[in-house]
């Protein structure tokens, strides 16, 4: 349960409007100075890269980073019951870290412009910090990492946010980062690259396409929500009513929630097991790349990379390259004046815990198109004239190769049966709660939690 | 967060005490009319269990049950950083359920009277229900297992309890438990061999040497402690403090601890690995059991089991038959009026996620004798005269042959560093909270916990 006081601290940040055009005209300075060229190449020429002769696994020569695996999953009873897939294992966990400080009450956020390989329009805006266990536990070699050292002593500091959450499980075997918000004093200063911003100020950039990438998304989202925001209207105020953390008028108790995930993760049977790329049923190395003869889902491609600014650096890897941009929503209702999302109980074969709460649609509606039943209210959400936010984000740039999705947030009017065994309707109040726990909401719903937050 | 109305419910259960000598009664006339046989016997001519060829791991011949596998642990940086060892394997998550019902006012709980090859003094109080996936999915072939319906149509039922915990993490590879207590009304009457209890009968059985089973003691530990109970003195009123659900005067914020469980978890780097039992370092299969030359930790026997009462039945299985009985212990110190545990955040190599929450000493303090530094709090446990509880209890009986430890709690004046890296100092109402999500406190603690509340 999150401190009255971070509440109301969070609430002065959230109501601090910022100078926008500033904003981006920094980060359009700042990309300016740095570039970034990203050329596809075969996977079997990628240097620094071994396909192993034996399993036909992606690895680095170092054995360090990650590799690209086979995973065979077999779910029982589920609408697809078996299949293969190549899948990114990255058991390590790593940082992300945002920094917190206080400016005359108002909490600001060092957040940094970066670029990624992967990103699909240049320099994001990511996380004061975003390390693996590689960077920060082994000598380093280069350039040591900024800011590093507030997430590595943060027993004892002021921790606002500190638990390990999952990331895409369709495309990472159990990885999982650390996600931290740390809160410093004035004797820490934005180096150049960096800048402090409110919760306001983030609000209006949330609604620039692919600017604030995957990593902030997720650190930001652990935040407890603020008590009120700049917005108008009944669905600001039934939003104000849901982030309620004593569940004030909740369709269902956070007991009766939890009892639901037990029965779903109890009942779920998915058997995932790691083995060999070479042999994967329908995937194949063709044409330096892993693919489908049907070209569906995604391919892993080999990229290399050039990358200036100060220094300049080049380095080649795999990048799994998904098919089509994916439509990520949450249908949300004024139930008794209290603003509920329909939350799905989502099984991915990645998870470390079988099963996490996500949107109410997540997909890429083409690949449904060979099948005969699409997902449930995906065409309420495709057609729906109640849009209240609507943007696309990148997801990871270091690992996904133009990987899009369109955000959106909707009301209806649509009943659920209270005994659905995959949906259940939350208030905002009770995910905050369930985002003090590791595994419980993932990463596609951690994004929309952040963007329903700007409707405050 | 537990609902008050629950929680001055569980009160009332707590204070109101029952003719044990009855319930003593009861049990030794319900066990008379059972009996039970266990006998040792050659892993190699168990009944209906193979060794495998290949691999040496023992398995049913139908593949149901449990099997049991090899496990390569490697922890570097800990004290011993690489072990091999035989270990349970149960994937299927089973339910452990118990039945509540309100007679005027006071709950009550409905125990049976069971026994299992491997209890020390025959029969023991169990759950309502402990049922394996095995049995409640498939066609059963003998009896309906009684009272199974309430646990499998949970949803919507009045559920008090219902997460998936772990079991002994040293013994058994990633086991799970759904461990549920669900009310009901007065439609349900106990039959033969069941009985209901109030908490504060079954406060005085838990004096009992080794009568409440493990399965008991795990789920009814997971309810929220009650308020009060009919304790007086100092302990019992700093106890009824720490109870408290808002943490009024912990030491640490639930905030931090969870902060301090994050960094444990990804700090311990501990790689486990199913492998063959065949060849496992330091252990090997002769005289029919598989144990190491020295005879230390354990050793998996075959046991054939005869049992009779109403119906009679025969089986065989392997067991594991511990080394020696175990010391669990709390320490617990009354800081500012509120009484706090010494929590150990301790990782063994079954957990599902690394690292649990476990008592101040859990060991077996013969295995320490050939070493050159014993458990940190181990003999201040073993010479302390400001014990409090002290009670004999058993684990598992179906899995393990005789398995005893010495359940204790005593008073201590000790300080600890509030950044030490392996303990912390919680209240009861933190443990609860912790205890509606899975893998958080381990079952050892669990027990104690339970213990803890009969001193309310």
């Amino acid at each position: 349960m999150a401190d009255d006081s971070i509440v109301s601290w969070l609430t002065a940040s959230q109501t601090a409007l910022g100078p926008t055009a500033d904003s981006l005209d920094w980060l359009t300075e700042t990309a300016a100075r740095t570039w970034m060229r990203t050329e596809k190449t075969s996977l079997e020429e990628l240097d620094g890269w071994v396909v192993d002769a034996d399993t036909g696994n992606l690895h680095h020569h170092t054995g360090r980073f990650f590799s690209v695996q086979g995973l065979s999953v077999r779910a029982p009873g589920a609408t697809v019951p078996a299949w293969d897939q190549p899948i990114i294992d990255q058991p390590e966990i790593g940082i992300l870290g945002i920094l917190a400080r206080d400016f005359d009450g108002v909490p600001h956020f060092l957040l940094q412009a970066k670029n990624e390989p992967g990103n699909p329009s240049g320099v994001q805006l990511s996380p004061t910090v975003q390390a693996t266990r590689s960077n920060y536990t082994r000598v380093h070699r280069g350039r040591s990492i900024p800011y590093l050292e507030y997430f590595q002593g943060a027993l004892g500091a002021k921790v606002l946010v500190d638990t390990r959450q999952s990331e895409q499980g369709a495309w990472f075997f159990r990885k999982r980062n650390r996600n931290m918000v740390i809160e410093v004093g004035a004797e820490v200063e934005a180096i150049d690259g960096f800048r402090w911003f409110t919760l306001g100020e983030l609000a209006e950039l949330l609604t620039v396409p692919d600017l604030v990438n995957m990593d902030a998304r997720t650190v930001l989202a652990c935040l407890p929500s603020p008590a009120a925001g700049t917005g108008s209207g009944p669905l600001a105020a039934a939003l104000r009513r849901s982030v309620d953390p004593w569940e004030t008028g909740a369709v269902h108790t956070l007991a009766e929630v939890l009892s639901w995930i037990t029965e779903v993760r109890t009942r779920t049977d998915v058997d995932t097991t790691l083995r060999p790329l070479a042999g994967l049923t329908d995937w194949l190395l063709t044409d330096g790349r892993i693919a489908r003869p049907d070209r569906r889902y995604f391919s892993v491609v080999g990229v290399d990379v050039e990358a200036g600014g100060r220094e300049v650096a080049a380095w080649s890897q795999p990048m799994l390259e998904p098919v089509g941009t994916g439509v990520v929503a949450f249908l949300v209702r004024d139930i008794g004046g209290v603003l509920h999302v329909l939350t799905h109980a989502r099984t991915e074969p990645g998870y470390t815990d079988t099963t996490e709460l996500a949107p109410t649609v997540q997909c890429v509606p083409e690949t449904y198109d060979h099948l005969p039943r699409r997902p449930r209210f995906l065409d309420e959400v495709l057609s729906t004239r109640r849009v209240r936010f609507d943007n696309s984000f990148a997801e990871e740039g270091g690992r996904f190769l133009g990987a899009r999705n369109r955000y959106l947030i909707a009301e209806t009017d649509t009943e659920l049966d209270p005994a659905d065994p995959e949906y259940r309707w939350l208030t905002v109040g009770q995910l905050d709660q369930l985002l003090c726990h590791s595994f419980y909401v993932n990463i596609q719903a951690r994004t929309l939690l952040l963007c329903l937050r700007t409707l405050l």
